[in-house]
């Protein structure tokens, strides 16, 4: 691996007031998804990203917003679909309309990650330093997640690593992949807090996940990165040849003419492995760091967890717009038609959503198959416009 | 007790196929209720009666319709609210206008049939016979319905009795009164299956019950009756005298003018007795007969049992309207808003009703409070408006 670039400027330290200790700090927010684990209120036409239930704004602009004083909006990077383009550019004016970038199709995050790098590459030169993130999760300590990306951010951009922000476990779930950390990643540039990684480890069982959480030496894996783009654009090159030389060939130079641009992505896109970036490169590469984020990271996956996220009666029920329950409890209500009353009485651990168009009635446990429902209806030509 | 006027007309024997049996039966529909146990289908502004989940139309239209053969539509008057007075000529365009009578407020059933009968006192004399029915239930076998009533209006225009007809009990239900039959009713004028009544039981426990309904000798008392006109006005002035001046002195002689007729209800209904015809007369009456109806009577009580009445899927889930339904078993899905989805998931013995401005979530056995949850919405300035 070739050194970091002398012209790396120097990062100050993390702290909670930050400000972005590279010059050249870039953040790319990954917005894909079909919405379908929060249908209805999500839709294909209106992924999770969209949803704007928790502190009235929609979670892609939370996204945005909490990167203030760490990334400034012109060098922030939304790659979403093509056709979500239009709805993602209203939803954040701040941002340059050529920074929501839509592919033409879904190819999973290594291209989309390789497309995002070859962007900034184009902006920032091969020595700027970028984040990948997410669109749809919630930070409940923003100041501590601008200060981790800070922190990682400063070690990328000095040392030849790829970083991975994981995320202190705060339960056994089964639901996310875990990444074990080993020794601590010492050495000139580095900061406190970063460590080798040790694996990769898929989903685990709930015992084995527990072990994970007690043990100390895990963080979930959140899919949230940190490189220079020199050191990623080799890790492509050396691990998926064929998506380096299509993206940094065939896409990176008709950046800047959105003619061509659309014609390169057009042309390539359907053409590139569809796999994600950990298992393309992530789980592969010797030079990986990881930090271990403690900033209140929820990625409400579904609606029981989104449940947490609103506000609540005396009875457990989480509610949200005009509920009317009644020895009810422990329920995720959820109306978002002005004017219409959703009225409950005598159930339990039920996920209950009303929008205009559509209305879910499920268990709690039941909605984490919401997806097969949805695919059921986008299936029946009768119901197939309520899931589009 | 005077013997029937000679000049009241023989009845032919009831059978499947039968003509108006007396020259001057009518028909009276008392249509009363607020609709809560059918809410948010049934409103204070559209109660039970127009509830139209069942073969395509409005209750009352079926109690209209079934009468068919029996007692032609000039014949027939329905009492109800003021307030429903439009909806209720709406409903029925086949009925004479001024044989839909609105009450200024209710008063509870002694009072309605005390102004029906006086209604038909003045359009057919003392000597016509009527049928005191119901809005808001459904009758499975209807040609069975006629015959019975056909064969009671015989009975009663020929002796100088009260009719009542009670249904055969088909389970030990707790929810209705039961009516203990006694000796046959014999002698001429009689028919086949007359009997006297033994006593009125209030709503037993279920042991009772099933007792009950094992002995063979009870029927549940339906609320529909059947009586000669001067035989009720004699009962009633004998059991409820003031309510008969009232009612007999005060409005009768003002049906046929629309006006006096309004100033005379404004004027007497809120002096009357809020007390309900059983209590009142029947439960006092010795000249009591019953007839055991069997003609699958159901009073569609609540969601639950209503849901008998709908369509059903493999998985035993009562369906109207679009719903789709996933590991989802025994529930009542209704959804009358065109274009709206209902979507189900994990859930059992549930009762989902969606309507254009509400939705209700409840079980089955909430179901059964549903008043208390309407009440509740109508105590709420914020949500009344969805109540009244």
């Amino acid at each position: 691996m070739k050194k970091p670039s002398s012209s790396a400027p120097k990062a100050k330290p993390a702290g909670k007031a930050v400000r972005a200790p590279v010059s050249k700090l870039y953040a790319v927010i990954l917005a894909g998804g079909r919405g379908e684990r929060f249908w209805p209120l999500g839709r294909a036409s209106r992924p999770k990203q969209f949803v704007d239930l928790f502190g009235g704004k929609p979670l892609i602009r939370h996204a945005v917003d909490r990167l203030r004083g760490l990334v400034p909006p012109s060098r922030i990077l939304v790659v979403t679909s093509r056709d979500l383009v239009p709805a993602t550019r209203k939803a954040l004016p701040m941002l340059r309309p050529d920074c929501v970038l839509g592919e033409p199709e879904g190819r999973d995050t290594a291209a989309a990650c390789a497309l995002a790098t070859a962007f900034v590459h184009r902006r920032g030169g091969p020595d700027a330093t970028l984040c990948i993130l997410t669109a749809d999760h919630l930070i409940a300590d923003p100041a501590g997640f601008r200060a981790t990306l800070a922190a990682a951010s400063g070690v990328c951009a000095r040392r030849d690593v790829l970083g991975l922000v994981g995320i202190a476990p705060t339960r056994p779930a089964t639901g996310y992949g875990y990444v074990e950390l080993g020794a601590p990643f010492a050495g000139p540039g580095s900061a406190p807090g970063f460590r080798k990684v040790a694996r990769f480890v898929e989903k685990p069982n709930l015992g084995t996940a527990a072990t994970y959480v007690a043990s100390g030496r895990f963080v979930w894996n959140s899919g949230m990165f940190v490189w220079r783009v020199a050191t990623f654009e080799e890790a492509l090159r050396r691990f998926r040849p064929a998506l380096a030389q299509a993206v940094l060939d065939g896409i990176l130079p008709a950046f800047g003419d959105e003619r061509k641009l659309r014609a390169a992505l057009d042309r390539v896109y359907p053409t590139l492995e569809k796999i994600s970036v950990d298992y393309a490169i992530m789980e592969k590469a010797s030079n990986l760091v990881a930090v271990r984020g403690d900033f209140g990271w929820d990625d409400v996956g579904a609606w029981p967890s989104a449940g947490a996220h609103l506000g609540s009666d005396a009875a457990g029920n989480a509610v949200h717009g005009l509920v009317s329950a009644l020895a009810a409890s422990d329920n995720v209500f959820v109306n978002t038609q002005d004017g219409h009353v959703l009225a409950a009485m005598g159930v339990e651990n039920l996920v209950v959503v009303h929008t205009a168009d559509a209305t879910l009635v499920c268990t709690r446990e039941a909605a984490d198959g919401l997806k097969a429902l949805v695919r059921g209806l986008g299936a029946d030509p009768a119901t197939a416009r309520f899931v589009k």
